[in-house]
């Protein structure tokens, strides 16, 4: 603020900080007035005089952004969203963690206007601003002048430091050198369970200068302390930042601060009552926001108006002098998909016989050409997941122009970036890495189906059929567990016509993520459909890929991925012997469960008998089937062996297959 | 070795390493040749000179244990084995990656003697080391002499290092001071994509001093500098010691070393070949071990079975003069629990309508008066999971005699340092967080199943009546996904005597792990059961609470945990109204599966017509009880409120539940 303003207005608002933190919880009678309370401080200086934003535009380009990692501390930033003026308003934080109201528990996206990212889960805030400032340095490289200076703040609490998804996006935000990235951190000391020296005792600072951050430490209580730190993590801009903010939790309950009992839940009506008192408010009256309060954040706000104001000007004049760029920003911006998707990559499919993985790696040059926004990379597997776009450079410090990441062996950052690029607008992204290996970044796979986040998850080497790796690297339950992710569509290709599917289905999803099932071994090119098959079936997430002898089938085997290429050896045996048999390709349940119930019962008859091949868990096949489904699959871990022993082994050949339909039809 | 042995046996067994490393990717078609080639020098050194082990007795409680981190290495340990004179033969070696060889592409304990962890996924492994360093800690504190001096040594990989796991095991390790825990890097520079500066540019030495541990860099290769670092961490007893071992992936490989390619595809014919040229060996013979590479292992076997046969006098001492410490070991050895357990939890069952994590609190007290292996914390939430051990103390930097752990907020490192626990012998170790993030140590969970190991994984706030803190707080896919994890029992009780069982089984079950499922929320403290009920059919899975008057039901009510009581009060509604309603409480699925079919049948014949509810995915409940059950859950995220208005949004009240069951079933 101005050296004129009046000297105390900040203090009182770091006072009312408090006491609406207070008050919030207090009425909810639930939630956490710890980390508000202790880092109001650090928020105020952060937002009366670093912070870029414009809080009528909350989705304008050239803002900063910043997102709380300790989303537990949400009434810190609901009382910042309603001093700036977003839509936030008084009544919305009386209604703190109530059914319907703009302030959750926990900050969600796309809920509240000014919040960039969902969190509560620690690590993944702190994560996702990698993701984000990684984002703006693309932007930056791409585009110039209008992502000029763009900056991330992180807000983040002992937990964000101590998970170990925030050291692997911290290490890789050294690596590139992510110099408008600042994080601030509320090093209270304190954790649910008592004093973090309790399971903590690591020079945090030495940490993040082994990573290649610059690290500050100040008292977090001393906005003089705060303002200079900031001023000098705004002025390093080839490595990050991490200033280690000294606090007291719960600071200004008279009696709580310090302890975790101001952690998660009200600090109760007597200490609300004190905690008020000693700040100098009145202990009768809760959610009470004195004027110069409001006053102060106008003045920055004023401030504010004209930075927007003049950055408009800049680019306005930068989308005259580089129209082409300018077109190249709209067409980012809006995830731009050709309409026609589908049908471009129908033309020249690949029609070797190869595994799903290779021939995605085909399609996926394809559709990165058509889509500028897609980018993305693995978590070291590139060459086995076949993700490089190719004529496209990798991403490294200072060299930001490239599609190409590389998160090193870091799958949990992969995800967390991902969403973060996702969140920042403009880019699709894709992470990838080997499907047995999803279950390193769950958190990350559920927040973007939470979020609703447009990003792709690609997965390879998807069964038992990995071979010689063995149990470890055998996916089993994988494709069911990731099938329980609400909002997350599944998409498991059998063939080249399914692979370029998948991928039209990923791209055409705007608001959630895909994840694609891809084999390690190979799979026939194309497989032998009816020639009455419709290519858009396929979107439809099942289909018949040829039907039974007559056309009414005794049994339909429903098959997924590289077990289709058994139903079909099933069903010609089987056929030969006089038995009709249907064989459904279900490459996306999710899309299949999303279509009219005449189109469902014309693929799958409910009347008719059901086999299930998908070489995972069985289970929930029979919930999609019915339970009198034969289901085939894997209930148990896999053997390190060659594929083709393994498919003996656990009688995923033809013949097996057969045979188990032909005595389990005889048995009935 | 000695001074007057020949003075080429090492550098024999190094070049040994190399030819059997080669020659067993070769054969296999298939494995990863560089690691084991690059680190040879280090193993032999180790195996050589430092680790005290005993061949013909691998479970020896006083021996050191090697934790293979860098699990795609196994050959460097096979050859290890095989040298050393574990069960591990040259026709072992040579059926490597084979159907049912003792030598699986990854290592896995069980399989082969003298492996003690499963290893593959990265980072796992040097966290199941933290564990197992740990447990030596514990029971040295509990019995002195017998395990004075034991350690643990790690090899781990660039991968290990940048998994977040790994930065959190070993923050913990630093914290706590685990002086007996070796971290050998295999800094090679190499990974998948090609040079670690690829993604990683960090100083992993800084990084660990950071951590508090004690960090030395040498030439890998240089086996001088190996002994010297290995005595040096070996005489470091109050830090853990990483020694970072700069070495070439792939080394003696005349063409292929230094490079990405060596690691994880064989060498091919022709450079397999050119390396035994360059090393002397013939290259037209395949698994040749030089005679004197026996012998120099054999001296080393000499010199064990002397330290073991000191170790077994001074065991036995120790035994005779300790005679109430030496009945603790064996009680804790065998990890025994009473045979009457159950009884004994039923025996003043808490009567108090509580959530069941309160009631499993008081249980635990219980039974950790009753099993001396039971040891464990939880990740930062101990107050709110419940979980502490009353009455002894917490594990801190130089005091392990206590029961209580503190994870801090890592639950990655929790769920593998559990596994280490577990593996080291003696512990049933139990690590606890709120159900959503058991997603956070999906990999570790996996693994306690894979490996077989008594870990119980006690998960609270299990449902959307979390309430307030939103949607990123409440578990939706959470338990179905568990139940996909193949060997995981998944118990969700609904009240005290089923907490009692759900004890009782993770308890008994010496081969596998539990997942305890509870909740936030009340429920009653005692289910209205019906008169002739058998509390022994509890432990059966799923058993009929309270039966339809008559005993001919229309409709059977399935449900779990705090849902069985809406199911009981639909019952009462629908029973009023002239319908015959049974209800089931089926706290672990996986044991009501392996129940004789006719029990099953009886329970919930096969002719009813079905209704599931629990406060989650519904999807395979289908699967559990026909496709044409009424399955009531939910299957979208959650919102932020309070417990009793989500109950009512979400159609969760007894009245909204039985209205849908009474309209389902008037409408068929």
């Amino acid at each position: 603020m101005p050296s004129d303003f009046p000297p105390n207005a900040a203090a009182l608002a770091v006072s009312t900080v408090r006491a609406l933190t207070a008050d919030a919880v207090e009425q909810a009678q639930s939630g956490h007035p710890g980390s508000p309370m202790g880092f109001a401080e650090v928020a105020v200086e952060l937002w009366t005089r670093h912070l870029r934003h414009d809080p009528k535009d909350p989705s304008w380009l050239g803002r900063d952004r910043v997102v709380l990692s300790a989303g537990h501390a949400s009434m810190l930033l609901y009382c910042m969203l309603h001093f700036s003026g977003y839509g936030v308003s008084l009544d919305d934080l009386r209604a703190f963690r109530q059914w319907g109201s703009k302030t959750p528990g926990h900050p969600e996206v796309g809920l509240t206007p000014g919040v960039e990212t969902t969190t509560g889960p620690l690590g993944q805030g702190i994560s996702n601003a990698v993701g984000m400032a990684l984002a703006s340095k693309m932007k930056e490289a791409r585009f110039g002048e209008p992502f000029r200076d763009v900056r991330v703040f992180a807000i983040v609490s002992d937990g964000d430091m101590q998970e170990g998804v925030s050291a692997e996006a911290s290490s890789l935000a050294g690596h590139l050198g992510l110099g408008n990235l600042v994080v601030l951190y509320d090093d209270n000391q304190i954790t649910i369970e008592g004093r973090t020296s309790l399971a903590w005792s690591e020079d945090v600072g030495k940490r993040y200068e082994a990573y290649g951050w610059s690290v500050q430490s100040i008292d977090g209580h001393n906005a003089v302390q705060a303002q200079m730190a900031l001023e000098n993590a705004l002025a390093e801009t080839a490595r990050p930042s991490l200033i280690l903010c000294r606090t007291v939790i719960g600071r200004g309950a008279p009696n709580l601060q310090g302890t975790a009992d101001s952690h998660g839940a009200p600090l109760g009506k007597a200490e609300v009552a004190a905690t008020k008192v000693a700040m100098g408010f009145d202990p009768e009256k809760s959610f009470v926001v004195p004027e110069s309060v409001y006053e102060l954040f106008r003045h920055r706000g004023e401030e504010l108006a004209e930075e927007r104001a003049s950055w408009q000007v800049r680019f306005e004049g930068w989308q005259k002098s580089n129209v082409v760029l300018a077109e190249g920003l709209e067409a980012l911006q809006e995830k731009r998909v050709p309409k026609d998707l589908f049908d471009r990559l129908l033309e020249g499919l690949p029609d070797k016989d190869d595994p799903t993985r290779s021939i995605s790696g085909v399609l996926q040059q394809k559709v990165a050409s058509l889509v500028p926004s897609l980018v993305g990379g693995s978590a070291d597997l590139a060459p086995s997941t076949k993700t490089l776009i190719k004529g496209s450079g990798s991403i490294s410090h200072g060299h930001f122009e490239g599609r190409n990441l590389h998160f090193g062996i870091r799958e949990h950052a992969m995800g967390a970036i991902c969403n973060g690029l996702a969140l920042s607008g403009g880019f699709i992204p894709y992470g990838s890495t080997f499907l047995i290996f999803s279950d390193y970044f769950r958190p990350a796979i559920r927040l973007s189906g939470l979020m609703r986040q447009q990003c792709l998850w690609i997965f390879t080497h998807d069964s038992i059929f990995v071979g010689e790796d063995g149990p470890t690297h055998q996916p089993i339950e994988q494709v069911w567990s990731l099938r329980m992710v609400p909002n997350l569509y599944v998409v498991r290709p059998a063939d080249a016509l399914e692979v370029a599917a998948a991928w039209t289905m990923a791209l055409e999803r705007r608001h959630g993520p895909t994840a694609l099932v891809l084999t390690r071994q190979k799979v026939p090119a194309k497989l032998p459909r009816d020639p009455r098959f419709d290519p858009r079936d396929v979107l439809r997430g099942a289909y018949t890929v040829r039907d039974a002898k007559g056309g009414t089938p005794e049994v339909v085997i429903v098959a997924t991925g590289s077990e289709v290429g058994l139903a079909l050896g099933a069903q010609a045996a089987l056929q030969a012997e006089g038995c009709a048999v249907r064989v459904v390709s279900a490459p996306c349940l999710e899309r299949f469960a999303e279509q009219p119930t005449d189109y469902a019962n014309q693929v799958i008859p409910p009347w008719t008998r059901t086999v299930s091949i998908e070489a995972g868990r069985t289970g929930p096949w029979r919930g999609v089937l019915g339970k009198d489904t034969l289901t085939i699959g894997l209930d148990y871990f896999g053997k390190s062996a060659p594929e083709q022993v393994l498919a003996e082994k656990f009688g995923l050949t033809v013949e097996a297959v057969t045979e188990r339909v032909r005595s389990w039809l005889k048995a009935r």
